[in-house]
């Protein structure tokens, strides 16, 4: 029922897995921003699976149409449709267990709640749903970046192997963006992205899944959008986070680490630099009383391992009523995070666009 | 300017901690629920501060006063006002540094963000908003427990103090909560309640603060509240805890640990008890697909130190626009999670009593 | 921005008149519903182009394609994505008068708020615009009528011709739809029904256009539908109607005429019929203090004659920033009132819908 | 459940006619808006019963008190709390027909949606309501004047006797101002002034009631407000409107009697003065698509005679369940029109004011 996201930026997200298409409307994208299929498509084609040996073998081409809302190039302020076509079905593979409950899914929930599902591939609860986040977020981000904000995630840990971090030049954008591109887990540090691929395969061929954390920060990001009490940045940006299917997790900043400091060390002293007030660190992840400081705005989320394994697992037959064994063949990633990554840049964008919108930083048209 | 929460089950909470009131209004309660004052009292008494040596030195009576909805002792099914006077205020240590911004604090970012601020305590950004967060939680609580469903929190950790929850036995409700209640910092694990209070009294005593974590459980959660796909309920739960002043992390159930498991380990494998189907285990912490399943909801968040502190800091005079060093005098918790527990508890009990009317498990009049 | 209708059960359209394809999505529909693809093109058949000489020439299949949310006949509760193709477009009549205003019509205001606009056909303005919410309301309509809710609307005055409708028998509802479905002007009064045409092709060989009214009558109507103080039942009535194009003005039960009654003939007596409540007369349309009392509701809107007329007219060249005179070629129903009648019954089917979810009369599936 | 109206700039009001207060919550006024209770005050005197013979003699100070939002004589952009205390209650002769339905009151209808209601004076479905309406909307007022909108409001007809407003001067607004409130009925049309207040007393001696239709304008409204296409401006004031006790049609511009016209006499011609586009004639009262057009907005709305009235009427006892005849002793106006007239100038004032700030025309905050 709750399919929209945002308030004046707003996406309703429709479409199951094997269901003829899934697809998104944004309303409320200012008039008069350039756009063109291209630029969602670069985006899609990032989260899109079957491009290496660690993601899921389903192969779609998640090739996005716009049906409304660009004309000459160029935004309307009217609703932007897309509409993303699904090809390589096979529900052969559900077809036998769909009675079964996958351990860690949400057929049973989806079935107790609604009482009649699309056991097909996942139905609406499957993963494919955040490609039409992702083009939702194309959007977003391209607005945003007209403003001088931008967004970068990355997988900052994969079962347990983290990512050096520390040396990230966030000057230097563009050069992080493509060493991140350049591996297949999406790692900055690309000595231990080779360790974490390896652990990727290792738990590939034992048929089980691994999980990891991603770090997203957001640059550029003006002192001022945050509504508080209840529409804080972070509150929206965790509500955003805890959308995305696995997320079990999320920490603005410093995050949990805070809450084993003292105060003389967590706060952030002001400075002036430049003739500007900034926070000399960054404890507080860019959010100060749920508003942003002008400093580069800092998340990290939990990711559990996917939930789909090959491995026989105990579970119950939901139509017999008994307890039995699953084995769970389909095509799943070993290791969902590097194809989260896009997916949290995209949320984390429409958070931000929504926000920019209802403090007023960027207006209703563009001229 | 979203001053709101919740679609069904709603509140708007408004006030100034150094203003004549704070209070709020719930709208969407169902008719027909007994209710009386001293119920919303007894919650607010927990919160309220000057209780005990490690809390704040402000005395606030923090009497609530039913101003509508409610008649011959039950609710009408329209909004119900409550009001808190704001009794004892002074400000006068705010005056003087009035321009100066308080690291960790939100004044910098308030004052930005609308040029115009009340600086006395804090505004309408003080932890004293939080009353009437409770105030509501109170009805909400009150609405959830004659549907079964009963929530619980405590001081998981403070200033890196574990407690041992592993004993906890959920079949004893009230005893637990006795227990909570009975050390000044809210653990249920009294052994270490006293290192814990030592560590904030330390804390105090060298003008510095301490934060910590909290954990809540609900119980007796059906299976199907949430509304994917972004009305999920651990979005919803992650938003309303990210709402809180000074959390900067949220987990459900084994949270950031699951990002380092194995599927074949966080997967709960479904087994049937008593004719119910229920999980193994409770990795997942209630919730999966964005949906409850009927296991009890787990969660856990992260409050940093409280930022108002005595000893003197970096910052800077905005007036002046030039460094300077600020020593906060006010009157604050060295600690403020002891008295955060009855607001987490608060915002949990919004959300589920919003999602149980969304769902229909609650109806609109109660006979 | 604001292209969301609804609560719980909500629709958001999108599309351009002479873009790709119009569509819209309806979130929030009970799972479990038979909905086939035929049961809505029977309702956008009734709103469809070209069907007669008093319709405007633009040929249109208007093929609604179901893209999502139903599986094996019935609804899933996920969003029901529908689309429809624009096949019939010919945007040459509009490139000529680009940059002149037309009377009446919507460029001028899209223009000033969007500084860009789709001027082709009208674009987002145009009333092809109701076709989708015609989709979206066959919907609305197949799931009112399975809780006995049906929903009629018809032509009570065309060019000033009025329906005599007294005679019409409620209680036989298909002969009343069947009657008013074979008259070209949709009146359920046949005598008038020739009259009224006579009226428009009158108007269009003057190359002029014609208003009207039209009544809308909802039958089965519990009790109880309706949230005041502002979500009231005849407010979002209101508002559904006046969102419909050309719409300027609408009145429940008595409207108007009740200005001029007095008290003790304008107040529905309360009666008892059968061991329900009733009131004798139904001079309040069914509804009272904004919520439904079990009477028909009864609501009439006025139409404007249409904006586009061959006959020359002053305007505005506004790139030349000058006035000037325009004839407006296009294709154009010299009456709208006919085509609107399905339009009506959906606008009243989704206020009725959400409603009748909002107040818990129609659960969230139906088993 | 649905007590709160807009968007951006919005309202709660809470509050039963007999209970201990009435009151209300803006949120998202813009700060930095000069604000004093006095202002408040004025508007709310203009609505204030017990003024005049034609009047209920209920004397209620409505003394409005502000709890929070403003320090410093300034909006602070939180929300302002506002409560204005019942004192004149007498419950004694609600008591007594508590099981009589009054015809055309709301009783019925709520008791059987909320199976529980607060009987005294109405309860919340008591016009007492719409003084917190009036007190939000003289702050959305005193905003939008600052940005050079301003609303009048006036009984065009009552009792069937019809102001003759042809010669009104919509230059000289203070003028017609002092004029329409210089007599009880606030009829701008002096000579008929006392025609209406005849209308009204003999109506009253009847113990009987009389309506009126009341005609509101909106001067100054830039071009571009309103959301299509569903939040027009004229399907929001068609709500606001509609959602007023008693009222039970709404017309904008020309109302029905465009459904007479032609297009060719229904169409305002667009002209150029001073350099402006305008239009000719002004049939589309203001509005265009459903975005203002600069000109002024102009609606009409029809009141039914008040319900509650002292002559014998048919009705039912639901305790008993029989029929039986009803006296309501009570205290109430015989005519409600000219007290709506403030209210119905708020309504307008809380849409204009809601549509400025979410179209950027009334930014978030004022300096």
């Amino acid at each position: 029922m709750m399919d929209t996201f945002g308030n004046i930026f707003r996406v309703i997200t429709w479409g199951e897995s094997h269901g003829k298409a899934i697809g998104c409307v944004v309303d409320g994208c200012p008039s008069g921003l350039e756009l063109n299929r291209g630029e969602i498509q670069r985006e899609l084609d990032r989260r899109r699976p079957g491009k290496s040996i660690i993601s899921t073998e389903r192969k779609e081409a998640d090739k996005v149409e716009i049906l409304s809302g660009i004309f000459e190039g160029k935004t309307l302020g009217t609703p932007i449709s897309m509409l993303i076509k699904n090809l390589d079905i096979d529900s052969s593979r559900y077809e036998e267990i769909k009675d079964l409950l996958r351990p860690g899914q949400a057929e049973f929930t989806w079935r107790e709640k609604f009482h009649f599902i699309d056991w097909r591939g996942g139905g609406r609860a499957s993963g494919r749903e955040t490609a039409t986040r992702v083009a939702a977020g194309a959007i977003a981000k391209k607005l945003l970046k007209r403003f001088g904000i931008e967004i970068l995630a990355y997988s900052k840990e994969i079962a347990g192997v983290k990512a050096d971090t520390d040396k990230i030049d966030l000057n230097n954008l563009e050069k992080i963006k493509r060493s991140i591109e350049s591996n297949p887990v999406r790692s900055p540090d690309l000595k231990v992205a080779k360790e974490m691929e390896k652990a990727i395969l290792s738990a590939k061929e034992e048929k089980d899944s691994v999980g990891g954390i991603i770090e997203a920060i957001a640059l550029g990001v003006p002192v001022g959008l945050g509504e508080p009490v209840f529409g804080k940045l972070d509150a929206d940006l965790a509500k955003a986070m805890m959308s995305i299917p696995a997320v079990k997790g999320i920490e603005i900043g410093n995050g949990f680490e805070l809450a084993r400091m003292k105060g003389s060390r967590a706060n952030d002293p002001f400075i002036i630099k430049n003739g500007k007030i900034l926070t000399a660190t960054n404890n507080s992840g860019g959010i100060l009383g749920g508003i942003s400081n002008g400093m580069p705005i800092v998340l990290r989320i939990a990711l559990k391992p996917t939930a789909s394994i090959g491995i026989k697992q105990k579970t119950v037959d939901i139509e017999k009523m008994e307890e039995t064994i699953i084995e769970v063949k389909g095509r799943h990633d070993p290791c969902i995070v590097p194809r989260a990554v896009p997916v949290v840049e995209s949320m984390v964008a429409l958070v931000l666009a929504d926000h920019s919108m209802i403090s007023g930083f960027i207006p209703r048209r563009l001229d």
